[in-house]
């Protein structure tokens, strides 16, 4: 698969370039040895604050505190001081993985397996002839918290709202060893990949990290 | 198609009992007289308060209010008073429309007239043999607004919020004529559906409803 190739490189590239949330590492390196898949955008779930200029205008929007962990009430806080123009939310989201898939077949299972996993927003497209799965979960915050620098809640509400977030973080990432285990099933019934090894070689990956 | 049959007398009765939202009725005839679909749940946007007894247990939650229209903001604060137990959410949710289709082909078709209608979180599953499109958007606003009856936030914070969720709620609405549409241009495509015909005459729905 060429479109595979450009992928792997891609990631490995970003990984030496420390731009790949480290906690979802290996799982992403997994799931790229499998026969027949690989992944594209995906990550391993956040927590921030962010504001989006208006409705909708998403490409403009800025975070202003964004962390791959649970957050910590005074960087909330903090961060809050530098909202200026539009709308602010408080945003927690689960780890999302998008991977494409060489056939129906392969779709199909991966679909499965993110459902089974408890990732329970899995679904699929297809786009020309290329199958995109996401793995995505329930587990979605968007809290207003104001516009245009002003603060429209008081410490008490921020401080129920992250932790709130939190929670929420904490459950859908906790199903990440789930969804590893059942990766590694698949990938005994799909076979591995040989190009993801030669390429993981080419990229001196194992310097770094336990190949799977 | 069986399927079709029993999915149709379930949404004419439906129809009969005034359980569908009035605003997509016009919509859901349309999609249902066009060969090899059928729409199963469908929702026409909807904006409310809802308490949810811990994270996660949903078929516990109860709304305190619902709409599928804009929300007066003396609504909400009128039912924020009869917040008891769990956490209490403005929740603000555009139209979804789930679409079985007969195959593959009609999936894609369905699939790509979601996107082109502005719905941008349209995906599909393939459940058994059947194809299930999900036509939804992606204006969700989850507003945590306090916990276990005690409300956190003031009329300000209340009127932001209700504001914004309407607004989100008017901004996916509006793409309904747009939806509306190009389903008309599909059925030119696919042809219409005997079926619907059929079971719409045995069902009287000319009586109260025009046929598409």
């Amino acid at each position: 698969m060429k479109a595979k190739r450009e992928a792997l490189t891609s990631l490995f590239t970003a990984m030496r370039e420390e731009k790949v949330d480290a906690d979802i590492i290996d799982l992403l390196l997994l799931i790229n040895s499998i026969n027949g898949v690989y992944t594209t955008s995906s990550c391993s779930g956040r927590i921030g604050i962010i504001e989006e200029p208006a409705l909708g205008a998403k490409p403009l929007a800025r975070w202003l505190v964004k962390v791959h962990r649970p957050i910590e009430f005074e960087e909330a806080r903090r961060a809050l001081k530098n909202a200026e123009k539009g709308l602010i939310f408080l945003k927690s989201q689960p780890p999302i993985f998008h991977i494409v898939a060489e056939d129906l077949e392969r779709a199909k299972r991966l679909h499965e397996l993110g459902l089974a996993s408890g990732f329970k927003y899995t679904t699929f497209k297809v786009i020309s002839k290329r199958y995109l799965v996401e793995i995505n979960a329930t587990e979605y915050l968007t809290a207003p918290l104001g516009k245009d620098g002003k603060v429209l809640v008081d410490d008490e509400y921020l401080l129920f709202a992250v932790d709130l977030g939190n929670d929420m973080l904490k459950r859908s990432k906790g199903r990440l060893p789930r969804l590893e285990r059942n990766f590694k099933a698949l990938k005994d019934e799909l076979g591995e990949d040989e190009l993801f090894y030669e390429l993981a070689e080419e990229h001196g990956i194992e310097e770094k990290w336990r190949l799977p």
